[in-house]
């Protein structure tokens, strides 16, 4: 039986070793202790969130093999860390982040009136603590060649404690495309992938997140989305902690074949300064959604002690803004903006 | 008699061809209307508003012979409109625009609350109904050579009706400089030149506003400012409309004193390809402070049919973000940084 402990004992080792050797970083909880609470969901995310930073990084760096991630890891005062893995000035990206976070602590009064303002009933104690644990993946990777999309994704999970004990979680998260021009047979080949990742759970679910990944990256003032969609989902709490796990594990897996072959496709196609210009300008419309919209960006520039370097690492290296640009009729430029202004379904 | 009132006429007729010769566009409300109603306000805010974008437009057009403002006048549906005037890539100036816009109408809910959030106490009637009315002169210049700062100055005035009737009205405004490299010199002109013009009213106003500025133009997820400031106020009502309005007359006046000699002093200097650079990452700041955080931006977004290419007019042409950067110690980056997280007195 001594002998039986101690191969188990091995085997362990081995399984942390190799994860070790695997991940960019040691997790923000500590790999023996991950591997202490396996069978808990908040562990169960960490690794898979350690995994698919991993796995998108090491393909990143396949197609740009000049290019070396910068890895820092950081800690919160607060509680908690992260990881940041940014490439930058590539020869195939102009910068790309895949970052992990797990922060812990008590919800600021600001991101709990914010989550309130969407439907969440939470009961603080006397004291108005709340305390809450957030943890994600996220990354945005923006290409150098005006003809490789940009290519956002992002999956986190939530605990908070209510005054009574009980405890709210929720998982969110989603992938999406924003290319400069539009390229119909890679939007196919990214909503497809996506779609055979979310129906394997179940086939509502892709046109569901399908349209909320439109509504959700709506620039409101220009009457635009960010960029042709892919899926997006948030608050997800049911049917139950295990299956909507296995559902985000799903998306995950489904990163990289969505994104690797369109890079691979286009990373030496030729283009013109117009057609860099136009990236450019398509850029800016990055940085407003991102800074005036989004949700998680909100989030950490409201959550004190959080780093602004990885939350800001989303917006690209260089943009820019002209009074009045409009392209002409029936241009390449005029094609990618009806397309944002009315979203296609791209598979049934 | 009759000959009396014929001379009058044709001395307002004369009167009234100056200013249309003078301004950029006709105003919003008409010539005529304006000067029949000389002696209300709102009408003496709207002339002054509209010489001051005259004034403004023509000293920038004489330092940067080579570019033309394009001038666009643009209709609200929902009541009033304006004028744009933009200068785009001049040789002097990357971007520089400066705006009239009168608007009125009914106030959005998401605009109310936003007041209301800062402490104004607006009795909407049943229907929810809170006319208003908002006029104001706003300027962005962005020059191209990193030793020439960037300006910024908006003068403004608001009234809304309250259920019961009362009018509610305030000013605000302020101007600011962001340079990207700090030069004493200019910036004991600047503020020394802001101070002359809010003394003439009261010694205890410049002191107020200079404070005003530092904290409202506060980057707080960079803990920086935008700039070195200048004046800054809001919600300013007293101690009568009259006296408050010949206060923001002064600061309008003193606007082409404080910024063109500071443009003519340093556009011929020479810079290096990482000056430049350097200005483009504080651009990417003053992007981040625009969508973030600025009162004005956030107003306009909000409100139904704004003209959103004049309110995003404020953003620079180009910018650019880098992750992680950061100049090295006791270098000319470094320094201007310290101004920006601790704010100095450039006058007593």
């Amino acid at each position: 039986r001594r002998a039986a402990m101690a191969a188990g004992e091995e085997e362990e080792d081995e399984e942390e070793e190799r994860l070790r050797r695997r991940f960019m970083a040691p997790p923000v909880s500590g790999l023996r202790e991950l591997r202490r609470r396996r069978r808990e969901l908040r562990s169960r995310m960490e690794l898979l969130i350690m995994e698919t930073q991993a796995e998108v990084c090491r393909a990143l760096a396949a197609v740009d093999p000049g290019a070396a991630f910068a890895v820092d890891t950081w800690e919160r005062k607060e509680g908690g860390g992260g990881i940041s893995c940014v490439l930058q000035d590539g020869d195939v990206f102009e910068k790309a982040g895949v970052n992990v976070s797990v922060v812990f602590g008590q919800l600021s009064e600001e991101a709990a009136r914010q989550m309130r303002s969407r439907g969440k009933t939470l009961k603080a104690s006397a004291d108005g603590k709340l305390p809450f644990c957030a943890m994600g993946v996220s990354s945005v990777i923006h290409p150098k060649n005006p003809h490789v999309p940009t290519m956002h994704f992002n999956y986190r999970y939530f605990e908070i404690e209510e005054a009574d004990g009980t405890k709210q979680w929720w998982f969110g998260g989603g992938t999406d495309l924003t290319p400069t021009y539009l390229n119909e047979e890679d939007a196919v080949h990214f909503h497809k992938t996506l779609k055979e990742a979310c129906d394997k759970h179940d086939p509502k679910l892709y046109p569901k997140y399908k349209k909320w990944c439109d509504d959700y990256f709506f620039i409101k003032h220009r009457g635009e989305r960010r960029g042709i969609g892919g899926i997006f989902f948030d608050d997800l709490d049911s049917p139950s902690k295990e299956e909507v796990f296995q559902f985000v594990q799903s998306c995950a897996k489904a990163i990289v074949p969505c994104y690797i072959p369109i890079v691979k496709k286009h990373c030496h196609d030729a283009f013109t300064p117009e057609e860099k210009q136009w990236q450019q300008l398509r850029r800016g419309r990055y940085v407003e959604f991102n800074l005036v919209y989004d949700r998680g960006t909100k989030f950490g520039l409201l959550t004190p002690g959080s780093r602004i370097e990885s939350i800001l690492m989303s917006l690209p290296l260089t943009a820019r803004w002209e009074y009045m640009h409009t392209p002409p009729e029936s241009s390449r430029e005029a094609e990618i903006l009806e397309v944002l202004r009315n979203p296609k379904d791209w598979v049934h």
